[in-house]
């Protein structure tokens, strides 16, 4: 049913008076580094939300915007506001929404997407050739509010942290790619322990996998990795990820690789460690094009390989929702960090140094322990 | 690689000398009951495998010949050993087995097929024209010893129980019937609590359900799904099921639901608690032909149905193995009964009156406790 | 990218001076029967755009709203124009729509959509659980003008007949109910030979079945079948379906049927005749329950059940129009009357009487012969 | 059902009196080339059937075994008669086989399975690890005699060429290939047109797809794509692939991509001219490992790759006997040379030119003209 449209003019939360400018973590200039400025408060527009950012995750592709890697030179147009994962309070709601009130909680997809191209009309949003992203070429959720098209909020799980809220956008990227093949009653390998890493192993045995294994060269990963309830967890700087997947198959071979890390062993490994007619889905991005043995990894093996971006709109985010509401999945052992958003720099360092799972920030004037 | 064909005499198991007689349970003559007669022990063909019964598990199909119903008049013909669950150790091979070797604990699929028909050569074996059964068509497990075709016997776990073993065949109709469409992060539910149901409830829920429903009218089933750990378990002699779902799903409605009862009201209710685009699939035997509200039910709801009977061969065995080796999948309390197999009769009137689960019958000669 | 808001105002086509009321097929009040009336020009709302009606296609299910069946009853609150079926060119588009323009001829998606449920967020619009239906809940295309979202417009191929685009959406229903299980290749059969019969019969063919054979009760409808180039054409009042079907597939039996005649016995007929693990897809309403055989029928052959409604919203509309375009689908022949919209009662005998294929309307103002 | 053991001997063909030694093309040692020699005519083992060779296809893999390549030297055990595509009359029988008898043509599948490994069990037994080929581990059909397991036999259709017929093993790669993913109403492009790919042009639009678009280097080659059908043939030495297609497309991009070359920039345009979502299914084998740039070819797009080998056995030949004997399919374009086996080196020459489409031999003793 088509929504009736609503007076713009919304009850405030709390009583609090509405700000005309806010504290926001922007990129300012095009090259290395971002700033903490005020900026005004974001006008709520016809089919919108205005948001109160409660948590906000923070992510690689931060941390590449902030050190203005090639990518970044050829798709940022500063300034913007960073962060596009967050969870948020709604304080207002543009003309013609309803399906969301002031109060509610939500997290929010980040892909703005056209709703006309092919991808778009039938169910494939998550690759719209049109794609504008929250925090990369729309101002984003590193800020006290934040503005997104009511179309992308998801009302938050009420019975989850605030801070497993915040990062449903990353933890929809590890459930896309863990959904994307075979999961139930099936050997995985998760190849890369980053956030995303860290969350597809908790995914991936919530939604039915007989069996996860993780691979990383960081002890401290490798240790997230374990509290994730990794079935084991391989140092590759130390072992041969080949031959222990397969002493931990049985000699059978690994029905699923889901790749996380970017790096062309992890992946020709996994190529090799799967059974013939395995699937590895392919979420980690290469820094640069690399070779492979296309007839002995794949052809011969008959493998399937899926590259995947983004979440399923809103598929991905209906299977998550029930994984966290039921308590199959949790989230918490891969936040290893919660920390004031005024420390945006220090949690660059901790991404940079590889030091952290997931970092989560507290905009200003939130208490970290204001919010159940 | 073909196997070199073998010698015919094998070692025998812990020095027993091979008597020529066993005891087995006996589909005498065409009318209701079975008896408990000596017959000769089988002899091992090529391609076979001479198997010491360890456990049987005694099915409704049982006894449905027991008692002699339409199905089984038209298809049953006596004399014949029942018994198509069971776990066994290898006695002997026949010429040209190499992939099993004496003293091997092996379950066995109970569909021998005929490996030429469409089905059998597009990997559906499980619906191949010219199935004939173990226990139904040729001779099966109730019995000291029995024979299979090699290709029919699967390598027990190691690190699972007995009794487990014995009963994979029904369990891997479960493991078919949840497989059959979506699971992972799925709310399921499963319609009728006797041991397959039970089994599915298991199965479902390790296999990534985010949750599994149950429904029956028996308390004592109910109980026991509770105890498979269903989420909920709903007796709809006293409760509306259609409503209990909706609360349950928070008003979305079931993604999937398994029908083991057999029973119309449960397969109208089952539709009707199904979120549009949802799935249902049917194992569960009906009595006799049953009317739907096409329309209502089926067509306008986009619902897609599955007709399930036995297990994929051999997908369904490699998922349900690895379930249960590692250790997602416990199937123990749905087995209420390990009794001896001389006590057959008693059996039969346990699962008559529905007071047991899956009930485990030991062969004469060995103790219950002997076994790991 | 969001489109720029247009002014509302836009050039009108070929000089016509707006009029304020026009000519519609109402159905006026709860009971038989429907009336040509004037009535007002519809307004074009935002998201919206106004057409002017080149071509209507009738449906069985404007026959049911005329005759006021049990179906009717329940849903249709008159007064409402008919039509579900249409093409035309766009007048004015109403503001937020940018990818249409005045002039472009557009085909009509009936189904409006409440893009909140989870079928609409799930790529599964087509279930939608607040649909809402053009010519049925609201105002139709049985006008001169008629108002449609924007999102529900296809722009019409161009190489096509205008009478081809005024059937889309009842040819798109042929395409959703093949395209649902696998066509490539296989011996398909079609139950039931009325319009969208007809169009599956091209359909399938189209779309890479290696044989489809159709079936129905009226020779006049089978040498429709046979124009739309049926490999065989049978009667099933003078002919065993099931034993034609066992011929024709040397015995193989058939892959997939496409019910579209809403009859029982077509229903166990198709049945019968699928190979074990085949699918039936079900279009055709019956016009009560009816009961199956589900375990000689369903279970034991393990067969796939889907429920159709609707078109995949769009991946039908693209499937549709590549097929079209391409020229592989010529669905000319299953049109055999194309008449005044002011001869509707005329039209709607031809369709009681069942001595027509698919019926083209006029609108008033409009020459036949006036476009390509 | 269990076929009945038969005599071993059984009548021989048209009076023929059966010689001990045959004429063969052998790969008689370590090193380029190969000869034609007298060889014992092979004995018909239990479960096989001794074939007299009809015509046989010559393939890239022969020119290549042939030459010694490095894939070769790893691979091939000297002596062994080559040839893996072969049609053959059926002489023997060997004890066990029911279901061919003596004069029945048939078509062969070249790979020889273990059916015991996890791909051979779960109906993929096109990828099993222990695969041996015909003409490649085992004696194969360039010889006037050979002998095949019954298993791999498939009953050549009555109503196609014999030099069709032949050639059902390469036809069943583009099958396999084109069956990867989505035909029906797609738009496809096969990239390289050498036998295999001229097969898979006819495939596709046989098989459904809406149009299909071939790219080779060679003048020759791409006159024969035409004479396929291919809907475009675009000589990518002088035209831009990826702009070709978007034309072709109008914009929207490919649905998928048949890789037929083992070119690398093949591969890439592939992957560029794919719209979002579309899949590339490779058969082609590179000559060495090449790069990617996964970012932005594959993760992006959201693309699926499948790795093929072989025909799924044996879904892939029942799809390929109905289009063959429906007569959807006509592979005859492909085949431009029908020549004595004594001639081998000349074709061995052809295919090495470039200058032939599929190249057919027909043995000793038997005239060019003598079957239908």
């Amino acid at each position: 049913m088509k929504p009736a449209p609503l007076a713009l003019e919304l009850p405030r939360t709390k009583g609090a008076t509405r700000a005309r400018t806010m504290r926001a973590v922007v990129k300012a200039t095009a090259g290395p580094g971002a700033e903490i400025r005020e900026v005004p408060v974001p006008t709520c527009l016809p089919c919108e939300l205005l948001l109160r950012v409660l948590r906000a995750g923070v992510c690689g592709t931060d941390l590449h915007i902030f050190e203005w890697d090639r990518w970044s030179q050829g798709r940022i147009r500063p300034p913007v506001t960073l962060g596009h994962e967050f969870v948020g309070e709604v304080l207002e709601r543009g003309e013609g929404v309803a399906n969301f009130s002031a109060g509610d909680r939500v997290s929010c997809e980040s892909h703005i997407i056209c709703n006309t191209c092919l991808a778009c009309r039938t169910g494939n949003g998550h690759v719209c050739e049109n794609t504008r992203i929250l925090g990369v070429d729309v101002n984003g959720g590193f800020a006290q509010y934040v503005t997104v098209p009511a179309a992308n909020a998801w009302r938050a799980p009420s019975n989850i942290s605030i801070e497993a809220a915040a990062v449903m956008e990353p933890l929809g990227n590890a459930v896309h790619t863990a959904f994307a093949g075979a999961l139930s009653g099936c050997n995985i390998a998760v190849t890369g322990c980053g956030p995303i890493g860290l969350f597809a192993i908790g995914v991936a045995r919530a939604a039915g996998a007989a069996r996860v294994f993780a691979s990383d060269v960081s002890a401290y990963r490798l240790e997230l990795a374990r509290r994730m309830k990794a079935d084991a967890a391989v140092d590759v700087s130390k072992e041969n990820f080949v031959e222990r997947m397969r002493e931990l198959t049985l000699g059978t071979g690994l029905d699923g690789v889901l790749e996380m890390s970017g790096n062309p062993q992890a992946m020709r490994d996994g190529l090799t460690a799967l059974r013939n007619g395995g699937r590895l889905s392919l979420l980690g991005l290469p820094k640069e094009p690399f070779d492979l043995d296309w007839n002995r990894l794949v052809i011969f093996k008959g493998i399937t390989l899926h590259g995947i971006i983004g979440r399923r709109m809103f598929d991905t985010w209906y299977q998550m929702d029930n994984l966290l509401t039921s308590g199959r999945l949790d989230v918490r052992p891969a936040i290893t960090h919660v920390m004031p958003m005024e420390k945006f720099h220090e949690a660059i360092l901790l991404l940079k140094n590889g030091t952290a799972g997931k970092v989560v920030l507290v905009p200003w004037g939130l208490d970290q322990g204001e919010l159940p």
